[in-house]
Order: C-alpha cells, then sequence, then structure tokens
C-alpha cells in the first residue's frame, strides 16, 4: 500500500490529512499557520509535519506517492504564486521549495477553492461526474471548475473566479476587486446582508427581519423558511442573480453537476429552489438539465482534493 | 514516418487533411457532403476517401496513427451525437460507426468549434499557448475553449456555446435559441447589422451607412475604417457586448490568448480595437493582460484541429 498526504493552508490553520493510495483518510490534523515574517515558516512547518507523521506511521518515503495542496491564492502548474492576501508569501516558488524541504517528494499545489471542487467531485457533492462546476458562498464567493476530472487551472493560475463574473451591468456600487456587478455582491453571505438591508430600506413592509438584532444570510433563510415574504423576496433576488451567473458559466463549461458549498449552503435544499429556476430559464438549451447538489465534504474537501491532486 | 487525417465535416463539403505526425499538412481535398437519407452516406463517403487516400498516397493502416473530425453538433467524449441541425443525422453513434468502415483505424470526433479553437492553439493566434478561447464571429457566434492544450469538451459535449452567454438582461427581442440577451444577438454577422439597422433607425444623424445597398458587418467596419461617426458608436456598442462577455469567460477559464475568428474578424485589427477596451474595463484583475489575437488559419483550422485531436 502507498500514501499520499492532502494539505489544505489557509490562514488561520493548515489542515491536514493522510490517504491511502485507495483513497481512505487514515488521519487528519491541523498545525497553526504561522504568517508572520512573510509567511517563512510555513513551508517548513508543513515539511516537519509530514516527517513527524510518517515517523509516527512508520512510513518511508518510497511509500510517499505525494503531497497535494491547496493555496489561498493564484497558483500556476509549475508551482509558482506571485501573491498572497493572508499568508504574507510574495513571490514564491512553492513546488520548488517544499520538494526540496521534503527530501525529493513529489508536491503538487493548486488554488484552494479549485482543489476543494476536486474535493466534492471525488467524494462529496459531484462524486460520480467528470465535469463539475462548485461555487463557495462564504464572505465573499469563490468557485472551481472541473474538467474532465481535472482542475481548470488557466493561464495565470487563476481559474474559476466565478465570484467576479458580471451580472449587472446597471450596478452603481464597488465589489472589493473594484468592479461593478460582481457575483460576490449579490451572492455572498456579505450580498445577501447588502440585499436584505436595501430590501428593508425600500418600504415599511412587516418582516421578521426588521427584528433581528445582526442581519445575516443566515436569518434570512431562516425566515424564508419560516415563510417571511420580504426575506422570499430577497431569496429570490439572490437566485436569480445566481442562476444566471450559473447559466453563463454552464453555456462555456457544460457542467454535470453543479455543487454549491460555503457557510450560506447550510441552508440546504431551499436554497437551491431559489437557484434552479433561474438558472433554467436562462440556460442554453444543452444545459437545461444540468443537477445541482449541496457540497457535503464541509472542511475536509481541501485535503481530499489536495490528495486527489496527487493520486491522479 | 506515421501520419493521420483531420476531417472537417460542414452542411455542404467535408474539408479533409492528410498531416504527418511531425504536423505538416501534405495535402488536403473536399468532397460533398450527402445529407439527403438523414445523411446516411456521409461516414461511408468519408470512410471511402480516407481509403482512397491511402491507396493513392501507399499507406498501409499500420502507418496511420489515426483519424480527428470535427462535427456541427455537440459530440461527447465517447463520439455519440444526439442530433445535427445540418447533417441529417439523428442520434449516431460516430466513433464506433467509422472506426467498424475503417476497419478498426482509431477515430476521435469533436465539436466543430472546439476542434477549430484547437487548430487555432496548435498553428494558428493562439500558438505557443495551452489556455486558448476562441469566439467565431460568422452568422451565429461559436466558440471553442482550450483548457491545458485539450478542448473543453463538457458532460453533454457542449462545451464553449458561448453565443448563448447572456450580455443584455433587459434585452426584449429572442435570440435564434428561445432566449433573450444573447451575445450572438450583437457579435455575430447578423447581430451587427441588427445593431446598425437599430442605430440608424433611431434618429437621421448622417452616415455613409445610409447609403448602402444592404447592412452587414463589412459595411458597417469599412465605414468604421473611413471614419464614420455612427459607424463607430455601432462598433462601440458590439464591442462592449463582446468585449464584456470575453471579461466573464476570462474570470472563469483564464485563458492566455483570446483568438477572435470567422467572418466578421475579416474587418482585421480594427475589431479588436473595439473589443479590448470594454475587456479591460470589466476583467478580474488577474485577466487584464490577456491576449487578443486574429485567426489565422481560416478554413484549414477544422482539419488542423481535428488532426490535433489525434497527435495529442
Amino acid at each position: 500500500m502507498k500514501y499520499c498526504f492532502g494539505i489544505d493552508i489557509g490562514g488561520t490553520t493548515v489542515k491536514m490529512g493522510l490517504f491511502q493510495e485507495d483513497g481512505e483518510l487514515l488521519d487528519k490534523w491541523e498545525i497553526k499557520t504561522r504568517t508572520e515574517n512573510q509567511g517563512e515558516a510555513i513551508l517548513p512547518d508543513i515539511a516537519q509535519a509530514v516527517k513527524a507523521k510518517m515517523a509516527e506511521k512508520k512510513l518511508v518515503k518510497e511509500q510517499i506517492i505525494g503531497l497535494g495542496m491547496g493555496l489561498p491564492a493564484p497558483v500556476t502548474e509549475d508551482g509558482i504564486v506571485q501573491n498572497t492576501a493572508n499568508l504574507g508569501w510574495g513571490y514564491k516558488e512553492v513546488t520548488r521549495e517544499l520538494e526540496e524541504l521534503l527530501d525529493g517528494m513529489k508536491v503538487i499545489p493548486g488554488n484552494d477553492a479549485n482543489v476543494a471542487a476536486l474535493g466534492e467531485m471525488w467524494k462529496g457533492g459531484g462524486k460520480g461526474h467528470k465535469n463539475v462546476i462548485m461555487v463557495t458562498l462564504g464572505t465573499g464567493v469563490g468557485g472551481g471548475i472541473i474538467v474532465d476530472g481535472k482542475c481548470l487551472v488557466g493561464a495565470h493560475g487563476a481559474g474559476g473566479e466565478i465570484g467576479h463574473l458580471c451580472v449587472n451591468y446597471q450596478e452603481t456600487e464597488i465589489c472589493g476587486c473594484g468592479k461593478k456587478g460582481c457575483l460576490e455582491q449579490y451572492a455572498s453571505a456579505t450580498g445577501i446582508t447588502r440585499l436584505a438591508n436595501m430590501r428593508l430600506a425600500k418600504d415599511e413592509k412587516p418582516s421578521t427581519l426588521r427584528n433581528v438584532a445582526e442581519m445575516s444570510a443566515k436569518e434570512v433563510f431562516d425566515a424564508v423558511k419560516a415563510g417571511d415574504e420580504v426575506a422570499i423576496e430577497i431569496a429570490t433576488e439572490f437566485g436569480k442573480y445566481l442562476g444566471h451567473a450559473l447559466a453563463n458559466l454552464a453555456a462555456a463549461c457544460d457542467p454535470a453537476v453543479i455543487v454549491i458549498g460555503g457557510g450560506v449552503s447550510k441552508a440546504g435544499e431551499v436554497l437551491l429552489d431559489y437557484i434552479k429556476g433561474p438558472f433554467k430559464e436562462m440556460a442554453f438549451f444543452a444545459d437545461k438539465d444540468t443537477e445541482f447538489a449541496l457540497a457535503e465534504l464541509a472542511n475536509d474537501a481541501g485535503i481530499c482534493g489536495a490528495a486527489k491532486l496527487v493520486l491522479k
């Protein structure tokens, strides 16, 4: 039996998993992400954790197929990162540096959103399919596109930046990226909160949402489930923007299934109900029957997808 | 030396090419596409033409790597076509049927727009790159997306349907596909003519376009080159829709280069001038420096890309 490691580097913790070559997750654990001094300790810490786990499990280098890794930044196929928002790294040759620290063990890095999509294709909401779009509705909107079983990495390592598709050419407010009308402005947790506050300010229509201490996507979808009419209007607007964006993406990428993940997806199946209608209305005929699924792996999507990078 | 065939099936003619394995095109010719009787003669005609060429060039089966083929329909990776608009075929197992007719020679089919994009990546406007988007501005708007050197085929063989991205959610006229606001309504030859007629009807502003016998994309861009202000307004509107659509596509697919082909592209570099500005305005930051190029292979893109399907 051979083994591999799946690593998911976040701004706070590095999640790590040891997998058998047949895909079984044997062990998972976390270490702290030490971002100080331009994040110089991050890769050495990972290398040390990998070596310690190998010693603990009495594994030798020859038994390790390699180490896959998701990073919160665009990363090219040859393992170059130009910049990171959360790790402290500027230009960094991730593959070369970590392979040296691991005495030549094979390292394959990828963008974290793309890698999570690969994980969901392998073991989660996209299981059984080779063409998958995953959209992650969190503080922002992230995404990953899987084409024929592999991550769409792109020329600059920036494939799958679904959150920055323009869905409203009339928007006047500016997105965090500097553009206007990005999907992220309507479909992220922050975006849903923004839609909710705008709707409530529009008129005096009664709504339980007027009583919440702090507006959030969760409050909106809880109110939707309770039948609140204003909340339903907000969810309808959210679903229109997201459904239309996904229809455009499907015309380009023709997925078998679209997987919805991230914190907002905890609302459950009701979320999909609001997305499917507008998707179908705007989809190219060949894509109208594209399936929708909720993500299933939660925080394990990253380590699973990372392992899949090396298991192929 | 080994050889392969690249075949491009159109509604009127089948274009055929014989290539060396190093990519050199040795010979090209055409046969008629016989679409009568549900197109039952098309594949046998192709098989006969291939065998005749092999006899003429004294080639034996063992010297042929295979036969790649572009079709005007979505086609899945396993060679299934569900329907064609122009060939008379309904459900057809293209790979199996043609491999039988060719005594087991390897056949790899693909959608014609995707295959043309692969050709342009290999030998044309996208040469030297592995991530390419090609958009073909003809009667309609077609497209092909090349990811890491391979066609994005998709789950239903319908990847790269760029013409049916929605670029105007306020549109009231219906596209040929049944939706409203598709890129094809603004950026095809027909779409540019429509924009021109709408602009001319809006007011009485003088323009040389008011004197043309039959409005066309060529007339519009000829007038642009002559400095006609109304024509420049029309080209600006065309460029805004196409540039914005390509910016959305680039956020998803992160190409190194976007290749513009089809009849409209005969207008030349001036066309790119109108696309680049709106693209850059709407592009995600990682994609702002994406290159633009005109297609270079004209009618040979299909046979070249088809050959590349088998040469890998």
